[in-house]
């Protein structure tokens, strides 16, 4: 059995690459990062979600980009964009919510421990379709990491090449929501809003909160989460 | 004035990478992370660096790699391997002192900072000429990193690529240190030892202690941190 390190945030996207890398028959090492983001409630759903999936290990790494700030998830003093339920997000323009290098900084400890425990591959719920134009959620940016990583490690020296699979890549979030259900995936265990109420529950007008809507009307389901 | 990210260790090469950087006119913002590793004592030669150097800020990153593990240095299980005066490291292999993917992940949140801020450059004093055989110090993986930048940031999106600086690359230690203590740079301020004693002085065994050591010898200088 092929070993493989997923990235697990606590959301829809990546509750559901996990359940496609154990449906394809991956012992998974679930990693998730705490990178000081204002929506820590994702930290908690993580832990749920990769209880629930049943994997060989899960980690959680600490690592405080609020220095870094430039994103309204890690700056306070700058505030999360909020929509009427009919507006759309998708306007061509990267959102104050994208923070800078994100998934280069997630794939890249992932890599490191691919290369630590000998896992051969890295599963990651990156999307560019129904997104919110992060320009490290393109096809073009897995294509560089994966390049990058055949050099940047002792296993790609070796000829052992580590192997990042975005399978939802091209996949609507309708689509990914119909391929978690028909796994079983519990959608109720995950979070997406970047901004959580008091109480932790999803503001629902944050555009991670639309894209999620939009996503379960599309597939016809209800979102368990709500 | 252009502005640039400067990765500081607290060791000898990035005390040099800071120094050139100045030197070109460039406006430096230093980046030291803190990422578990058993020599903290970098992290304080990296404050006098920075202090000493003027830089415009100096950010200190908490990331915690220690769950990762698989390296000597972020590992109180695995040994630090000595050398006697007159070994040599330069075997070919990679030692346990690798960090997986290390250069990948400082590099990345470096990436983040310079979106960030609006650098347009990351300067780094990785070098494969007198060096450990780590994988993530040739000059494949700079090239790797540089392609992986320009689509990964929305800097690279809007057609503002941020440029990796690795002018240490293919000089010899004893070159490094001839042009730092040109330019100035008080090596005193430096510690380059993986495995510090119990005062805090460099350990003079270990492969970092050794070439340092070999590179003050040819470079015909004395080690004003012994």
């Amino acid at each position: 059995m092929r070993s493989a390190v997923v990235l697990l945030s606590g959301g829809l996207d990546s509750a559901t690459v996990l359940a496609m890398a154990q449906a394809s028959g991956r012992r998974c090492h679930a990693l998730t990062v705490d990178y000081g983001q204002r929506h820590v409630a994702e930290i908690e759903a993580a832990r749920r979600v990769a209880a629930a999936g049943g994997v060989e290990s899960h980690r959680l790494l600490h690592m405080d980009l609020r220095p870094i700030g430039g994103s309204a998830l890690t700056d306070n003093c700058i505030a999360v964009p909020k929509f009427s339920a009919d507006e759309s997000t998708e306007h061509g323009k990267i959102p104050v919510t994208y923070v800078p290098a994100r998934n280069t900084i997630l794939l890249s400890v992932a890599l490191g421990l691919a290369e630590s425990i000998g896992a051969r591959e890295i599963w990651c719920g990156v999307n560019s379709v129904d997104y919110s134009n992060y320009p490290d959620c393109r096809p073009e940016f897995i294509r560089a990491f994966h390049d990058l990583a055949k050099v940047a490690t002792k296993a790609g020296v070796e000829g052992r090449r580590i192997i990042i699979k975005a399978p939802l890549i091209r996949m609507s979030k309708a689509r990914i929501i119909r391929t978690g259900l028909d796994l079983g995936v519990d959608y109720s265990l995950t979070t997406s809003c970047y901004d959580p109420v008091e109480d932790g529950r999803s503001c629902g007008t944050c555009e991670a909160c639309l894209l999620r809507r939009k996503g379960f009307r599309s597939a016809g389901a209800e979102d368990p989460a709500l």
